[in-house]
């Protein structure tokens, strides 16, 4: 008789063992300085349970999930309305996924999840270079006077990364400043991924970390996040860039974010974040 | 580190294993028979991931759930289409569940899926009694033709159980044949649960099968189902009726049955089935 | 082979032609005057649809829809932004229908529609006594203006009516004014409906319009109407009024009105909707 | 005074008689083998209730559905978790109605009903040819052991129609083996109709039955399906395509499936479906 | 020519400015520590937006709010993700309040954000009791690690308060451990609110503060709030409650909180809401 | 002590008197010619409260709504039902704006309203032009016997503007008639704006009203409207078009309408409304 094993709930294809991985999906269910509508938490919940309507293979990569030993961690277990203990959280786990010799796919979760991320990377990679795919330059110094802010995790990265380090990409919402402030500091092209693949030519052989805030698609595509932003990319667009990321041969770790399920009706946002970790964790197994 | 354990999401407190276990708590998939609006395969996903919002303790029962060993069983795979095949899943496992000396709490799914498990505890105790909780009487011979059908469940059971054995309670929505049919054949009370406690005291020491459809329940606190019948009992009514069971001595098994968590826009609907659910293993388990 | 005639979609049961039926179903899609969250307009669509999730037969009155003749005449075709044609179309139907010797039940739209329904029967009958359940009072004398108003509708059948002819139940909201003044010329019952059954013995032998707004249900059940009132009368409260008006004798048209599908995302509202309009038909059908 | 008649729901313009019409519209209210999120059985209605949102005339292609006898047959009777029976009912409707001398445009439902329509049409015509508009391959040999499944329904039909009959477009979604068994027995596009127009030149003259699954277009424009796949095509793609079926001199009936209304919060999934059925009346019936 | 003047939005009938005004209305956007579903933070705005679907006369009361001199102060200004400031700013907001010799009725947000604002009150009224209305025992020392949770908050002002000043009312929901502790230090009475009115006699001269977390009421009216809790109270119970505090003769200041808009689709939640801020707004400015 | 000042709410940035400002923006709440979902009244509520999901400054016309003096009025006071009283406020107050040397951004509310608008700009400027962006021809005589109303607002525009004056774009639907009349009378281009940019260069100095119907915006991005109608325009070929609208020099007034919130249960159809706001406003106000 079957059915004498415990439930187990995980992203579809990812039912590894830590120790058999070579890859490690995590959820952060945060969303604590989620300035519009929060919601982000529930992300990694919802695309487990939907991952169900999609298959193990891609057509696009030619690849499959079966064929990569992805181990689901779960959700981070976090205290709620203390940012620093969560912030220290998601840096310790990172750390241990790279200090094990593996590389990890994070979903948030709201985008300041991924400074820690992204910090702990550093620390093993201090030539590391970041993607950076969303529709809002994420600059700021400060939001409201909190500098642990969804709005400044991309500054707050250029603290330990410096110039040069850091490309933008599909960028169409932030302060007047912040674009000012882009041209001295990265690169940053505006509104489009035009210039993507010629990008991913320069960088195919450092070290490389892909944050991918899902709200650079357009909302009629993806509505469910915090701050829709009208006038995106297409998901075919952003399929294109993952074919493209192939180019990298050094993708140490990489984040989908943002994605907000009770501002999904219909589940399509859901949808596409699921296929999006699937070509995520295809392009970091290859 | 932690969360090197793999994700384990199961009911809120229900994470012994079978071997541990003296219950057992399992989901089954299924609305292939639903004439108005599926969906109630989603439930015991939705329970699982809601029960979070739960605690483990009830101070209606004053008993925790951390006291009572469960193992959650997860879902059945079901094939889609074949209706006798889904029959003789549900009634393998459930005669497994039972022949290994525990008792369990199924979770629906529609309520043509009791048929099966009340089969399996009926093998077991030939003198098995069946507490009906629901809106429709569910005793038609068949319906558009096909005799197994949620609207011919108890019918059926009578089939095997007959005459005497069968307790319907809140029922306020058959045909006129149905009511009549009833009057020969069943303890049939109309609309409420008012003789619900002078009839436990009858079965008090005789083996129970509980079923519970939950639209027994106003469709004010439970609209997520597949066919709301306003008028029905309130969640208190129905916690008292659960106050009742515990003078039962002899309960074998139970069910809970058509939450339909497309149709529960709010998340009420399933916060009721829930508590229900922790309501009930608390009363298997005492 | 089946399906060659013409796709008919009534309300469950009432499937008579005119000629045949002694009683007539009709639906006024109009929310004109509506001053909050428009919708009405789809009343009785939706009722029609999901009458299916219904049974003909009520275990409450004991008698079945397909042992009464009704029609299902289906919508008026009411043009857009022109109330006063609006009312002109629905009081010539009305009056059609009972010319030709039959009843009606009127389904709306906003409460408004009633004002030319109650005409009419007032026109046949001028000792019209009109039974009003709402939330509501409506008895502004106009409306931001407009004397043509949901607000002012019963204001407006005191017009013709007079004084000691509208007995009011289950109030809960108006102006101040409004309360003093139906001291006056009014039968009111404030908040629920504990004097309905000794006013049904009063008005047992003089002719009767009653009109329902359902809004007079708790939000709890009956959320999707235009303007949720919370504190309302049960479900079951509504049903027991039914039962009260099987005492009286000259019945000789009714209306249920307000419910708002837009707001009604579960389906519970339309489910009590289809409800109540089985059990009116079959109060009427007597 | 109007509305003496029977209240009649039909899609907009398609109130010919059954023996007056040369294309007969149906639908089929069947989601029995849905693995994911059924609902697909309320496409139909959803779809005529919401057509009053259309014109009956197509700037694209300058015809008007008014100037085309087509009678709307209603939704077939199923019974309820009977696949096969579901089968045979939807068979011998189709083949009615072909046997009549007309066409046909049924609606689904999931796509498994198309097997048997296409059925009857190859009974007719066996040199019939197919074309497959969806992002799913629908090749498998079986799903999870059952034949009949919306997940083979292509390949239930290759059994009949044999090698070098099948053309399929937009396919973005399937296992490996569906992909490479294509490649050996029919023609696939992947991702696109880039090749669409070309084909249409090649099928100019010979009997074609065209299946739609709505599902090939991108969730952005239609999240109301069972299973959304990021990644599809334009709803001006679809025109466009349903432009280039105009030089098809042999059209001998088509379909439309996968609409699931309770996914479609906004209702702008129906009016994709209801436009789409609109202009293939008007390319049916040219 | 009117609308000249900047567009002004304050909950129905509350334009006094603050120096008219003896009772200030203000609201707090905070779900930081909300554990389970957030969006608490848009409370207030949908409280005002929607008070526009009710009258400023109360029947239950026979008062009005156009004989009271409120002002609507908006929602305060707040960090995203720094707990300890936010309640800084709550409370130096309702201390300022209290100073200037004005009542508040606060609108959260969770449940913490009344630590605050009861802790202003107790330093102007060193005898302060606390009248708690909830579903849950908030008395946790801490949550998650965290002592500032929405879990704890009651606990924390037992901080201050001590023994013998807290009432609570409704409680359904905490841990076995919470509902010991009371025993010790609080007056709590489990599921209903039966002992309210004895004990507004006994709390008539002192000075009170008055809590309500919305969620001791049913799912069934209120399903739009984080953690909803089946079988809890009807609205009617609850304006039976407000009738009651018409006993005390020094309400000093109250709240309403754990609304919570995104988990209302229909509105009632917010209609019942709105309705309750009226009647305590009328209450305290008696 | 801060939030002593009253409640104001306003788009975000448009914070300034009437009498500073040169550009007036102001919300018409009418959907009562509606003849499919209304819904529209709501619209500019909605978009003053998720404005704040925006940034002020923006990067597509480099330019920042914190340096143009807008003010924002609030929304009319309308009377229901009477449609019109209706069309005469509009008229005074658009009069009463441009009276006083000012332009408007007007928010609907359905296309009707823009009648009463477009007639008090052209009373100031008798040569004015008319660009028209919408999915809908809106040239019909009289919808159902009506003419007034949002079908036939364009045409009803011709009767005092003639020919060779209106230029209309992205059109989809519409009567045969329709299409035939605009031949002789106006500009239009079906289905996309392509020939936009060339008609900027035409119209660059004649005086000009710029009235966007949204649901010219493919459902994709705009499901939340009235009567979405598949096939549309994207959000960034909208961007496109206000672009071309910079070479313009005499804009005298434009208006953005039929957003429906009731249907955008996501929000981003208020997203997409709320940055055409603020690129209109950025547009009249350079």
């Amino acid at each position: 008789m079957g059915n004498k094993k415990m439930n187990i709930s995980t992203f579809i294809g990812c039912d590894k063992s830590y120790e058999e991985a070579s890859l490690v999906l995590f959820g952060v269910p945060f969303d604590g300085t989620t300035s519009f509508r929060p919601g982000t938490r529930f992300a990694m919940q919802a695309i487990r349970t939907d991952s169900y309507g999609l298959e193990t293979y891609s057509p696009y990569l030619d690849r499959d999930l079966e064929n990569i030993a992805v181990f689901d961690g779960g959700d981070l277990d976090l205290p709620f309305g203390n940012t620093e203990k969560v912030m220290d959280i998601i840096f310790e786990y990172s750390r241990g996924v790279l200090t094990d010799g593996k590389k990890f796919l994070m979903v948030g979760g709201e985008h300041l999840v991924s400074l820690s991320s992204i910090k702990a990377a550093y620390e093993k990679y201090s030539d590391l270079h970041l993607i950076h795919i969303d529709a809002h330059t994420d600059l700021r110094e400060h939001y409201l006077g909190e500098k642990l802010s969804h709005a400044s995790v991309i500054r707050n990265c250029h603290g330990f990364l410096g110039d040069g380090r850091i490309f933008q990409f599909g960028i169409r919402s932030g302060l007047k400043e912040e674009f000012e402030w882009a041209k001295e500091h990265t690169y940053l092209e505006k509104f489009s991924l035009e210039t993507f693949a010629e990008k991913m030519d320069e960088l195919a052989n450092v070290p490389v970390y892909i944050t991918i805030d899902l709200d650079v698609l357009d909302p009629g595509i993806f509505p469910g996040t915090g701050t829709p932003e009208p006038g995106g990319i297409s998901y075919r667009d952003l399929l294109d860039a993952i074919g493209h990321m192939q180019k990298l041969n050094q993708i140490v770790a990489a984040d989908v974010v943002e994605l907000s399920p009770p501002y999904d009706p219909s589940g399509a946002s859901t949808a596409v974040a699921c296929k999006t970790v699937r070509e995520m964790l295809l392009t970091l197994g290859k």
